[in-house]
């Protein structure tokens, strides 16, 4: 292994073969586009020539499909050197600068200040991974709906504080995992990326300098937005933290969303419940009976890190003191690469294992029947207490023995089809409703509630977080 | 102190006075009304008999204005009998039912569950505390907006890892605190808050059986939102927890722009800085030249926990398993409880430091030279480095003595109007504009990037996160 | 419910009953302690007068068994006269000296800075909180301990990653709980509780003054830590919070240990694992099949909030700048107190949980056996990978029925015990010797490795971490 | 830059050239020697041949000073198949295998589960780590005490929430930060480093039959232990996960120490206060006058990050299930290296910037001035208000002029040295002689307090804590 990779992913499994997107070379390449934006910007309002913003362009790759621009700088000078100033880019632009033609040079990074190029790099570099995790949460859901309508009405049993409570179905509660999913896909989907660009202070007062007039300068931010495909932002967000923040939270959703999902994976596949199983990987050589939900492992084990890592983000925008403040912005860089690292690997698993999840109805029907009819012991109640009292029908429930001999011996329930009554199929309320996305009753009122991601409901008659959305 | 008051405020005095709509008798109420909304909705659906709500809302004192539905409670009662089951609705089930007539005691939680009642009841309780949290960030946004603007053209020092970069102006810095509030109270505005009705197991069959038809069954959950004043929900969120964590991450945003603000204040407050200081309050009798900023630091010591607490909800969402989990489900409520009361405190606090601050703007000037004219070095450098040289213009800024005699003795800066060069106030670039709510030409150029919040942007025409938004 | 209770434990059952000596009344008490600590400390170096001492503690009920020292303040001026300083200790001292005799007013409070009270005060109630969680864990850790002999050779599954592994015994897993347990124990014995003493700047220059000499006020801490019962400081400890981060950190290890014991707890209680079951509540009426493992849920809440909380200490010492902080000295307060009031009531339903825990030692068997055999795979390795190869062995385990009809019909097994060879009681390795409290070879070998516990090692020969310790 | 290197350090400059020993290729080393000691420990028990141990040390080259074990793996193979099983081990043991001479194959990995390699790795790891961050801690401790030395005199502010209190020396305030590293560095000396060995389901059952008695299978832990450089478990810690968090709790505490250091001296190195100054490091080419606190950034870049990783490692703790959790083991791995990691660039960057920080003496004695001798106002109270009234006191004290010329013109002070009285160094206390090392008075009364680490006490006789410690 070279010394130099400090990382590849050996203690971070969940994310191996998913990461590249968010990677020290995707960022470099990131920080040469902010970088090269900037002249384009400076070229598309007149500011600089045409001539500069191709050439520079050209000099990084920029111009061709597939150009890696950041594939001559030489990385460990630029590490090296990254360490005094605290920050890749002040060593960057030096970097950049040797490489472009003299009659240009004086563009590269003109008037910007390193958290411009830095803030607008993890930009680009954390749109396209949302849009990688965002087509893996649309693939998930996708194949769990589809899980979900054709086990729509496989009974199964609703366990609550660990316990069988009542019946529900294994659609249903497939349901509850593409809810979730959707919800979250739909705050991705209203994410703002902004390009970031305020000069020294976040006045633009260098940028009034060198276009010579405040409307110019004005004009700048949106045009540099353009250049490299982010949102404008209506002002330097320097101090105002909420474009990471919003995306740290978003990301976070998305791996509760995940981890609700491996959790029940996990624990529907225990030995002794066996109602799903993970259709690849998992094996164990040395203990064949072990059919490990190794997927769910691997996605469990980003959603129990994701919560502490959206908090670190919250608190940097929390201490952005002055103009840019000592250390909490750059306790943000890391932070914000861990969180994307795992949603683009656990959302990847995701994808995977409800693509090849297996799931055993028949293990879901006959674990609802192990307390031999008392998971519809709810039902009971309203149908046996008035006919028996309320001491009785505690007595009737007691022990673990099969429920239809004791009714068919109590007088009072003669009329009463025994078989029906303890059929838990028949016991599952809106169950299959649910698991077909029907929603329950709020939408045929036409009394929404929820704002603004109508169109990526699960159960919506469009199919929005379906595959490829 | 009576001996039951556990938490009266000792300890988190940024929230006294400020948080009885979350105190545990404001959540006993709402138990008591998401109970007695239930009844409401069987009655609207005509499964109740109307007489049924109307004599358990007389009750429980809802029939009139001002009622206190859990006055006539024997809370020590409830809350020890609460312990066994993990949950205060159980022994509060039984409690109601004691005082409500006999005919109509069977719909009392009528094929609800615990959760039902305690998410709904939540749900109440946050949304009228949002609505308060709002209020103040409203009120916040408009003193500073005001202040922004009064202060719009002050030269000021812009700070950047603790150090003079360049010059801004009061009201620029002052524009970065309303734009981080404003853009959490929408986020404030967005938040949806949802009824909580599906039974047992989350397949509302209990109230098929109730109600005796799936459809009638499944227009409850609207009929419930509608009788609590929440949320329809789309389907049971017992497990799919983003009503939780969507709220909790709009708090800790609204905590983080409040943490900014304050920071701003305490560091601009500090003795050798005298910029701002508080209007009311944080005087000591010990140490007379202290002017303590005491709202600063109150709302600190809320933002410092809020992310941590954000996190708490996160991981319970994460580790929702099965229908109802072992203890996820447990440690949301009081943690929710607590970001609600931080964010009540802490919003009060910043409406009242915002309305009363005090902005020495002529410390602020002289701040800003106490660097000799250095603080222009980035519009010096410019100028110079074309006349002098690179070399010589690092040597012409060593020390600390001021610049005006050494730029008047350097023969190459003969036609230069030194005064107006060295001046901060010409290097503010697009401060006024930006402190006044001009936009850094995103939305002169259309293209907003940030959705679905436009009315509430600050510098928008309307004023919708005015005083009493 | 009276107005003023902000928190009795409505959303906090796990503390219900638990909590009295970290409540406001009990924080408020320790106020008081701590000023009258501090006449005393100068009385007994002979500043004070011994008279002064005397009729002060008198005033405040010291001088009885029992006394309410804080029992005639009015709380609710206090808490609202709290706020401008942000610090109870402010108005407090205003309220003592108002029922002190003139001549002794001097005295109260004389010299010490409101930070030196209220962190002396939180030591006061940590001290005795930490005793009292102590007390509930070496409980806890003997009836476990109890519980592992007592079920020492009993088999029972090992589960890795969900999924049956190898045998182990129900003793084993309860020695996994006692191990952490007592090593919790054991860091909150080792917790230093120091008072604090330093005047307003940490340097106690006003007790030079005061005193007449720098001797004599470096001998004033230790005095002071002497009349309040605490440690003596080496130093003032004001912006070095180790002793409250280390008090956390024991404090989150106790929950830790806690939490992996509810954990099991909760998962053993499975309806379809069913090993153990809680002896006490749990109980629903709705559905009586329901045995929900209650106290197992109360400890996971609180285990799923400590670390967080524990995340707030360590950032609040991380950010005490200055001599005094700006918010950060603030936030530890109700987060050091959260976690006092979590790990008083999950320690204490963990000695209930455990006092009563039923062991189903059948089940626990009867599931070993689900896999036919599977789960001793590893051994049937060893002895049959020789006699037929990897792939046939490979086969032969594939699918659910018992093995040992394939092993005995398999012509090279001819010699082999079947019954021997697939009995899970054989293989269960040193699982009865950890039950009972031996250790795997470390203690054999003389070479320990942990160090400064010894005494409270499960295991060793003595009891120290047993009933009452 | 090569596109397996997902992280070199571009997003966390602290760490870069410092954290090698926890890279991938360390961690790699690790496991490699994890399991070639397993075989040596079977060979110092005479279980497996010597000429295994020594062929199989000779293959990975650990017979050789300065071996990379790890060196001829194909680690991108390794990466991808550590995917399918959640775990690097798995595919490593396949690998190493390949290289080993068929007859000693066997005893590769024999009886061990992956936690056993993995978890021993980490702490082969984490103890070479752990090392080096308590040499620079201990580096630190001691530049900053001889600095306290020099300026035990010095006199300067304290500052309480922000604003000027009263005198303390520069010293005084060095020594805080000696106090917390040097407590923190204790911790680290306490720390334990177990070896991890119990087999698949932590009974050493596998063990049992390869060495063939239970005495045997005892013995193989200390063994093992002996063969790694670490202490000798007294149990598998596969679920009780204290050595992990025990260690992350000690991490954090030193980057809290290392963060209180860093804030004050950012703070201290405010353009308006300048105080102090980082000797290397920090300038800004476009801004001369900027002398940013480079490493003092740095370190608080760690010290935010720190808390939450250190609460997930609790959280793995708490949910650490079954006998080997589904998930929170995995979430440890990543979050200890990245505590690791920080703690070692952040130790190091604090031992460079205490050996090479600047003090401006006559900085600090000119801002305790800048009030007019209100920094003594405690003091002057004590002596003026029996002469004046407390009235007549206030009223002196208001304002912002000095106050000599007004004591001089007071009738009641005519007695008075009036430049004594203002005099700031007359009123600092023990500040000398704590800047010194000397305690305030605990160590004199022989009651200590602290356990366990006297010998590392700053100001103690000895130097422990000191240079190369």
């Amino acid at each position: 292994m070279p010394s130099e990779a400090f990382d590849r992913g050996l203690l971070t499994p969940v994310a191996v073969g998913h990461d590249a997107l968010v990677s020290d070379a995707s960022v470099l390449d990131a920080l040469v586009r902010a970088e090269c934006a900037l002249v384009a910007a400076y070229a598309e309002l007149g500011v600089a020539p045409q001539e500069a913003r191709a050439e520079i362009d050209h000099v990084f790759g920029l111009d061709e499909k597939g150009g890696a621009p950041s594939a001559t700088l030489d990385v460990d000078a630029l590490l090296s050197a990254s360490v005094a100033g605290g920050n890749p880019v002040i060593p960057l632009v030096g970097m950049l600068k040797d490489q472009v033609p003299a009659a240009h040079r004086p563009w590269i990074h003109r008037g910007a200040t390193s958290q411009d190029i830095l803030d607008t790099a993890l930009m680009i570099v954390a749109r396209r991974a949302v849009e990688q995790v965002r087509a893996s949460l649309g693939n998930t859901a996708e194949w769990l709906r589809q899980l979900a309508g054709r086990h729509a009405d496989d009974v199964a049993v609703a366990r609550t504080l660990t316990q069988h409570a009542v019946p529900t179905t294994v659609g249903a509660r497939a349901a509850t995992w593409v809810q979730a999913i959707a919800r979250a896909a739909s705050r991705l989907d209203a994410l703002t990326f902004p390009a970031q660009l305020g000069g020294a202070g976040g006045t633009l007062a260098s940028f009034v300098e060198i276009t010579g007039s405040v409307d110019a300068a004005a004009a700048l931010p949106a045009a540099y937005a353009r250049a490299t495909g982010l949102d404008a932002p209506d002002a330097p967000w320097h101090v105002t933290r909420w474009p990471v923040t919003e995306l740290g939270d978003a990301l976070v959703q998305a791996l509760d969303a995940l981890g609700k999902f491996s959790a029940d994976v996990a624990t529907l596949s225990r030995t002794e419940i066996g109602e799903v199983s993970e259709g690849v990987g998992g094996g164990s050589s040395a203990m064949p009976q072990k059919q490990n939900p190794a997927e769910a492992v691997l996605i469990r084990s980003a959603a129990l890190r994701a919560p502490q890592l959206g908090a670190t983000l919250h608190l940097a925008a929390s201490l952005a003191v002055d103009e840019r403040p000592d250390g909490a912005w750059h306790a943000e860089w890391p932070t914000l690469r861990d969180l994307l690292r795992l949603a683009l690997g656990a959302s990847w698993h995701a994808s995977s294992l409800a693509a090849h999840l297996r799931v055993d109805a028949v293990a879901a029907a006959r674990n609802a029947g192990i307390t031999g009819g008392r998971v519809v012991s709810e039902r009971l109640r309203g149908v046996l207490v008035p006919l028996i009292g309320a001491a009785r029908f505690a007595e009737l429930l007691n022990g673990s023995d099969g429920l239809a001999a004791r009714l068919r011996a109590l007088p009072e329930a003669a009329g009463l089809d025994v078989d029906a009554l303890l059929d838990p199929r028949a016991y599952v309320g809106l169950a299959p409703r649910l698991a077909r996305g029907g929603a329950a009753g709020a939408r045929e009122g036409g009394d929404a509630g929820t704002a603004g991601d109508r169109r990526d409901r699960p159960g919506s008659g469009n199919n929005a977080c379906g595959v490829g959305a």
